[in-house]
């Protein structure tokens, strides 16, 4: 049995929706498009989300990687 | 189907408009003229902006890519 | 004798429970799924702690590894 | 046509006067001389402004280029 | 004479007690199982200390290199 | 006509008088003897300045590349 | 005439005795026992000083590279 990747599970989430930490406390929510191997990231559709509140839409957005605490998939 | 990568989206926005948000809490708006790898960037009719007023025009504009939390097209 | 390494102790507890403390000052314990030579994590089954009580379910989980402070097997 | 670089826009204001920002909220102005691409910047009878105000003047300067936020032509 | 590397004095250290400080002011003691070059290391028997008295029990550690700041053998 | 580089202004300081601002304020002045490409530095003769006044004495100095905003030439 | 590299100032300390002073403002004095190119350095005999006082005696010390700010012969 081969050993997971963690891109793997990124890549598993392409196209989907995920939640984003920043390491400014900012929280992002949007549909996965794309990543790299230093985690730089695109997500469409992306809100910026406080307390379960959506505080503004983003729409398209590129994200460096070196920002991101986590992505957890939202779906 | 060959998946996106992040720089795609980026080279996308190639001379439109676009939000830069930097670690220092600034936001600029201005038209992407170049980056790359490390998100080094060029805007051309760059502008600072703060709670949706312009604050100053910075005409054009290399900010280093460790600076740059996310980038937004803005049309 | 082979001297160990630090990724096999992190490798011998794949698929158990482990602990996480991150540099924003959070907690996290999962079920450790993979992680890679820069300590990118992913974790099942995860959730926020908070002196010793749960503050949230975040199920699956990518968290970046310069986020990382330590990492500790939880059984 | 080729894609440009954003080294290119740095190289076309060698000899001439630029605005840099730096990280530790500093506004120095001079004329640029050398750059790498750490972005290692060296200027020219360099000042440092406040407000629009010359604060101090600093002739020659070397400048480590992870202090560096932005670089913009003056002329 | 060979001149001696820094990881030869961590080298000697493997299975005997030691004192880590990290970057977040935190101390931990515990037995050297293993470490890399990028100074990640793993603990057996980690205990968090302050001010001479022990906090808690850690068991096994997985500590990523870049939060500490010096190890100490401590027998 | 060659492009200069960064490292030549520096090359061209060595055996002279040269001022250090570091990231942590601190302003040092002494005599640059070597350098390299991540900007370690060695001063000799090298003092601590706070205000135009010395506040001590450190004779020879080995100064970390990345603790380096940025140097000046002093006569 | 070769132009001498940082580096070789480190080696002439190697087993005498040098000031430390690190990112977090604590001050190590020992002697210089090994470093490499990252400058991860061991001292034998350290002890933290403040303000010209002994604080406490540490032994033989890995210290890592990037934690340190500059490094004084002190004989």
């Amino acid at each position: 049995m081969e050993a997971s990747r963690p891109l793997d599970t990124l890549n598993a989430s392409r196209g989907k929706k995920v939640i984003l930490e920043l390491k400014n406390n900012k929280q992002i929510i949007g549909k996965l498009k794309a990543f790299d191997v230093h985690i730089n990231t695109v997500l469409d559709e992306a809100e910026e989300h406080s307390d379960g509140q959506m505080v503004r839409k983003l729409g398209t957005l590129f994200i460096r990687g070196d920002t991101i605490i986590l992505i957890s998939p939202a779906e």
